[in-house]
């Protein structure tokens, strides 16, 4: 048997998706910027798909710019975003938790002498209004704060955020990093009070290097590649029409009956927490309840290391992560756990078991009585 | 019938680079970074891409970065290299027959206070070495010279510039976007004194958002994209597989029989060129014989504009392009052939037929049948 739990690493594209894709290579394979035909067939996928999302996100179709993926995504919306706006400030505020995706962008801003607030996070895994209401000052021109965190599924307060900030009556940008909440959550940025949205396709089933940014259409932002002016400018390069007609395949995939599959698998959530609840000394990071993301459930194992774990469940056909595998395969430290204050010792054991919507209660059970097998093995093991 | 002569626009994907997609999108759908077997399986095909360039380039594994295309590509070599050698020079030499996406990255760095030289061209479209010889100085540190020309087909110097650049005695830089000669040249960097070269995949039968460049071990070079340290810190983000996967299969197919295939493309361009010299007041821009490349012909059709006589032949179903298709749907005169020094009627009545392995004879003389046709009818019209 085999579980595949390392949904928020990547996910496998749906039928559906690749079979729009390989339509839109063999058959619609024009260049959009092509005046003849072929280049309005292929940009009839672009117009579709850009359709769809601003009803998904209830914000306008031109307000809807399509990338290489989650990190181009992150780097358009903050490098973008704050060159394009420094005569206004240079200070930025972020979290401790967020990917690298945005971590390093940051820290690139930072080379261009922005300065940056790093906001801390509780036990659980979030910040404080508090804090970032605190960290706001006069040369703050741009908030990032992710919606929900991809090792422990933790969801910020985005809304109380997007509040704050517009109750601020300053003029400070909101950018969310949606990639592991988009597909779980009905998200409407002109509610939430979000400017700069990113969302990647290959987490919702969709094709890796794809991926969109919502850019309100009063954000002054400016691209980071630059050529034939695609996209009004903001994003040159012929489009991957295959790739765009994808994410919006995939995206429209998961919110059919979207209430329906989130409450299988906050279901199938409680069934896993509570089988790790009767492992021994092992301990569920950040919360687990309906207030955190039904797809994400990090566990340290104090004892046995991440990597053992993993690999031997890797044996058993069991996939998970050891902190964020998104990022390149160096295993160091998860920063997000030990931003959470939580001992070396649990950091250095912890795995996430990520779900999706093909996963199964099998699957979880399977998962989990492996566990119960391996973990007596692997501690007698490591302790001799 | 259909002829599709705007394969310098983009090309159909071959059913052996959707089938190789599919089967990663769908069997080995892993996340590269990821520690278990499903990322090793992903992985492996990002290795075998490799290993084919490698080959193909005769260079190094590791001197090659997958990218989302030929923007990122040229953003990534002309952006990335100057940034990272700028304490070094302040120089750059270009040519004004470049495409947008080094022509506009130029342009950026012009703000960044670089100094930026743009060579001319003689009247078949290429740039004179003595020109480019007395442009450089101290300051310069990097050459950015395209292999064959998008609109015209012109063959630049390359290996002359190589050679001068070497025997220069200076640490020059030298860039080439080969986007339009890569899959129809056989181009070996390290023999040619290439140190940066950008290839696309879907100009070559591959999939959109897909590209490559090849970075000199040797060159100090810095990402414009940050995030999880993927490809080695140059290129953050989950790799495109299926992208990678794609663009290595149709390059692997291109260079199958690849100088036969060429033939043949010669042999339809002569018997193109050889129908135009029939038609009353059509002129070919540039040069059409074996110097120039083989699937590329511009021609100026003096008294009827480009974009009448281009959607006459598209409802006879023969797609061509005016000017360079690949940037944004805005007609604006080619800079191109403006650089020629080409009159402004023949820029204005300018049409780029290009071809690829699959067209046949027939689309050739169907395309031939249909402009005879037409001329003269558009020039009476207009003409009234």
């Amino acid at each position: 048997m085999e579980a595949y739990l390392d949904n928020s690493a990547t996910t496998r594209c749906l039928e559906r998706v690749t079979d729009k894709m390989v339509e839109v290579m063999r058959a619609d394979f024009g260049n959009p910027s092509s005046m003849h035909t072929k280049g309005v067939e292929a940009e009839k996928y672009i117009r579709e798909a850009k359709a769809f999302f601003a009803r998904n996100l209830k914000v306008q179709e031109k307000e809807i710019y399509f990338t290489s993926g989650g990190t181009e995504s992150n780097n358009l919306a903050l490098i973008g975003a704050a060159m394009a706006n420094r005569r206004k400030g240079n200070h930025l505020i972020t979290t401790s938790l967020e990917h690298a995706s945005v971590f390093s962008p940051m820290k690139y801003l930072e080379g261009q002498g922005f300065r940056v607030t790093y906001l801390p996070a509780d036990e659980s895994g979030k910040i404080r209004t508090e804090d970032l209401k605190a960290a706001i000052c006069e040369d703050t021109i741009l908030v990032s704060v992710m919606y929900v965190n991809n090792e422990t599924g933790a969801v910020q307060p985005v809304d109380e955020t997007g509040k704050l900030l517009r109750e601020s009556g300053r003029d400070i940008l909101f950018h969310v990093d949606a990639i592991q909440a988009y597909g779980k959550y009905r998200i409407h940025p002109k509610r939430e009070g979000i400017h700069l949205l990113s969302v990647s396709g290959h987490k919702i089933h969709g094709p890796k290097g794809s991926g969109l940014l919502y850019v309100d259409e009063k954000v002054k932002i400016q691209p980071i590649l630059f050529g034939g002016e695609q996209q009004k400018g903001l994003r040159s390069g012929t489009e991957n029409v295959p790739g765009i007609a994808g994410i919006a395949e995939a995206a429209a995939a998961c919110y059919e009956d979207l209430d329906g599959k989130v409450e299988r698998l906050y279901q199938l959530k409680e069934r896993f927490v509570e089988g790790i609840s009767r492992l021994p000394e092992a301990v569920v990071n950040g919360e687990t309840g309906r207030g955190s993301a039904p797809h994400i459930v990090n566990v340290s194992f104090p004892g046995v290391r991440s990597e053992v774990l993993l690999h031997a469940l890797e044996d058993k056909g069991v996939y998970v992560s050891a902190g964020s595998a998104c990022s390149s395969n160096k295993p160091s430290p998860s920063h997000t756990l030990t931003a959470m204050g939580l001992s070396k010792e649990r950091v250095e054991s912890a795995l996430r078991f990520s779900f999706c919507f093909e996963t199964t209660q099998e699957e979880i059970d399977y998962c989990l009585q492996e566990l119960s097998e391996l973990l007596p093995v692997l501690r007698r093991y490591v302790r001799r």
